[in-house]
């Protein structure tokens, strides 16, 4: 029984879908677990992870504009706003998607399907250091 | 330690929700873990997964109709409509749902409440076949 | 290798957010585990889990306001009211949360950002009894 930890840090440029396959997947080799699974996990309130088509950018950006309107900045009765009018905005975006997400690995790979990737989705308009931890399990 | 990899494919005849417990609790068994956990992943991005009240079948018909309304099919200003007008659509109801779902086992049974029910999420219009990846671990 | 299982139970007082990272926490402690992860479970489909902001009570405020907004009890078009106005309510509200959050363990400490709390979010009016099932993994 092995468990890989790890951790990495992606700078983001604000708001938007930043994807992360290939640094899991990097943990995931370099843990040596055949199989298994691995948890992704994001250590922040204000940004979080999705699960998404990876091939045509169109559809994260209809994803990016839904959610403009669904959870829209400067809601009026919104009251925590200490850090500008994304603030509850980014926090309420975050629990509508995920904080943590499990792939199970067999052989040695990820079971994402086809169009299937990992991407970690900014809320602030700001540039931010983002911290994901991984924990790869398996014998 | 024990990981029993598993996967099956579910035949969708369009949008709804399809239940899983049984084939989920097959495989938890098939593994002969004790105590440990069972994680459910789905293989796509316009199908997801929910844990939902499975008794009343009106309770996931209004969880449709809902979903019917926050985003709705052929919203004017969606760009990704290549396979339809269900297309953005889906990987939205699939980004504010689940991927992945872990539930902890105890004496060999999944540690599910009295009325919840694994469920997978077809959001496309047209019947699909859908595969769905676990991995059961524990000692 | 080793597989901690516990369950708690919180007394909520209706609808809103209740911490429960130190009754988490107190099991990763109890488990002995030094890198591997804690599988946190709501066993119910009228509650579930969210990782939030737990310094300012404002943010999840302004979060229990939007929910009431994005699914409103007493929606006319909801058939599932056979417990009340906030039947099918609840089990929406808690599709779009989550029913587990899986979280990496390194050197006996979840791996949760400075700001991040485990909370149960409930969303039935009355005072309900809610069981969490915990398993720790790790070797």
């Amino acid at each position: 029984m092995r468990v890989h930890s790890a951790a990495f840090t992606i700078g983001t440029r604000g708001k938007g879908t930043y994807e992360i396959t290939g640094q899991v997947a990097a943990e995931v080799a370099a843990s040596g677990v055949g199989d298994g699974s691995v948890t992704v996990f994001v250590r922040h309130t204000s940004c979080s992870l999705i699960i998404m088509e990876n091939a045509d950018p169109t559809a994260r950006r209809d994803l990016e504009k839904f959610f403009e309107r669904l959870v829209p900045e400067d809601t009026p009765y919104f009251e925590h706003t200490a850090e500008g009018g994304d603030d509850s905005t980014s926090h309420i975006r975050s629990v509508l998607t995920r904080s943590s997400e499990v792939i199970p690995i067999v052989d040695g790979r990820m079971q994402l399907g086809n169009w299937q990737g990992i991407f970690l989705f900014e809320h602030r308009r700001a540039p931010h250091q983002r911290q994901v931890a991984l924990s790869v399990i398996g014998p």
